[in-house]
């Protein structure tokens, strides 16, 4: 018991240390950056989004002039035993098969990390069954969370080895010289733990925020706003502590991601957030720190109804709604090859001054 | 006179010939690919809009399993007499400017298209003063159209050299191999043009279709839309006779776009339309050719207002909405990132049956 104890203890002050250790963004960066858009041969900001996306990445990276960045999407896998209810298209065991499937690089993510350059880093964090797999990290909390329809979904020493988990992930991910991270993730039932987190976070109702997942009837969403409403009125959280909602509410992964969160902007590491479960994990990595929200950077609006209101809490606009909403961070690796196009119109565009192009001012 | 004569003879044949010789995209192709990829590790159409675009791709290449995208943007210029009226933000020089800019490689539209892996094919259709470079193809029709405030921009012979020079530029890039092409534009004054040819396409208002392009003020934007209902009013072309609104009304790089549009279609090479004045010019090719229009990707949503009568008319729904507003083709580059994402996706993603996952049909 007491090396138990002292293990969480070790996991409340890691937390608590990469929480205060995050600085706000240093805005007037931002303000530079765009002055050198301005001088570029284009009419001011009429690469819209794209501008606005280098401003924000020069920001986070403390300087105006920042290199091309260096990519990886974190997928953390982890099951839920809310996913007993039948909340889900699909079985449990779908969990483990899709980690072993983005170890073998034939997954959605796959494909589409490597189109944007960015490595994938697979992490079981808490799949039922281990996952046995070169590729795949393995940093199990435990075999997945408890069904929080019946009381917390995790203890404190698990949520909290969870994010130091994610805050571990995203500084080994800094040292190796990764200036952007995508949040992935695979959890069958993990809409359920997130339309539970966002409706809690956020106040927004359960019917708002309850979606129908990678695929269910509307008889179906309807016993999962159910399953939800249930699992909060027994857990009954404290929405203003967040590491409580996270341990009653999360599951593994969710936390996990939030502690990429956490651990990303301690090292001046860009997010790309990706869908309704990672940006979920991205609004309780800001309740716990909330100068992480200057690292974040949202990719696409995802179907799914609590995205929203997750967004909408953030204060982030995404860069395109494609009407995706199959997580996995695929969202977040498409959003990594406009990053590096805003980067490169930075960094390779001629000034009116050096192509002698007239410029208008306008 | 008479060796002209038979060169508008010639042009006359060879358009009609081409917009005769464009199929319709067999849409069965298009179904087949979409049960390829619902036989993908991911529930059924949960990649949105990318999985329509390889749909797309794959009916305009004519095989549920085309190869990766082949992809040239091609950038033409030219210059317009209603530039005199004060319609732009900037000088008429800048055409030129330009046109060398993107020949030595600094302009928004290199570094885009370098990021999408495709080649720029720089064309003088028309400008000013002639731009001397090796990297521009020299296709002059004529220095720039007629101020169309007097009347018309372009004779019959010119408007029918600059589509046909579209039509052979879309040839020999498709005899070269490249199976896409983004449609880009440089000419001071253009959008002008462009909202002139949407209000007499389309029927919207002048009011509705005019916007402040590279950055007037909204006093010059009312005077441009003055000086658009007068040119209409001078014109008067037949809606209907999509010819002669393009010769009263149209600018060179427009009509050749239109021709690059036609020659595309016939080629079966996909075409990436991009903000209002590429846009504009792949409507006046739909008016021309009908069946084109089943070979047009619309990219992004510029922020012209005329841009939203385009796309409805084309029927067409763009991938994204970046606020971008400055042509050279720089959103149909940026859109070429996603069609690469989406065919990779078709072709590199595991089955369910491959990867050993397990389908529920959702």
């Amino acid at each position: 018991m007491s090396t138990q104890a002292s293990q969480v203890e070790l996991d409340r002050a890691a937390l608590h240390a990469a929480c205060n250790a995050i600085t706000a963004c240093d805005e007037t960066i931002a303000r530079i950056t765009q002055e050198r858009l301005d001088q570029k041969t284009k009419p001011r900001k009429s690469l819209g989004a794209l501008e606005t996306l280098a401003c924000r990445y020069a920001a986070i990276r403390g300087t105006a002039q920042p290199a091309l960045p260096s990519k990886a999407v974190v997928v953390m896998g982890a099951d839920h035993g809310v996913a007993e209810e039948g909340v889900s298209a699909y079985p449990q065991a779908v969990t483990a098969q899709m980690l072993l499937n983005f170890a073998a690089g034939g997954a959605a993510i796959n494909v589409l990390a490597r189109h944007a350059g960015a490595e994938v880093r697979v992490v079981d964090i808490g799949v039922k069954e281990p996952v046995a797999h070169s590729a795949v990290v393995a940093a199990r909390v435990t075999a997945g969370t408890a069904n929080f329809v019946h009381g917390p979904a995790m203890t404190e020493a698990q949520v909290l080895r969870a994010l130091c988990t994610g805050i571990e992930q995203a500084a080994a991910l800094a040292a190796s010289g990764v200036t952007v991270i995508g949040l992935g993730e695979m959890g069958i039932g993990n809409t359920t733990a997130s339309s539970a987190l966002t409706a809690v976070l956020t106040g927004a109702s359960v019917e708002e925020v309850t979606g129908t997942g990678t695929g269910i009837s509307d008889a179906a969403k309807l016993h999962k706003a159910q399953v939800i409403a249930r699992a909060i009125q027994v857990n009954r959280p404290d929405p203003s502590d967040a590491l409580e909602v996270l341990r009653t509410l999360g599951g593994l992964e969710i936390a996990g991601l939030a502690g990429v969160v956490i651990g990303a902007a301690r090292a001046h590491v860009a997010v790309i957030i990706d869908g309704f479960i990672a940006s979920t994990a991205a609004l309780a990595a800001t309740r716990l720190a909330p100068n992480a929200g200057d690292y974040l950077i949202a990719s696409h609006r995802s179907t799914e109804p609590g995205h929203r209101m997750v967004l909408r809490a953030l204060e982030r606009e995404p860069l395109f709604d494609l009407g995706m909403r199959l997580g996995e961070g695929t969202g977040a690796a498409l959003a990594m090859t406009l990053l590096d196009a805003a980067v490169k119109v930075l960094l390779e565009m001629a000034t009116f001054e050096s192509a002698g192009v007239a410029d208008s001012g306008a």
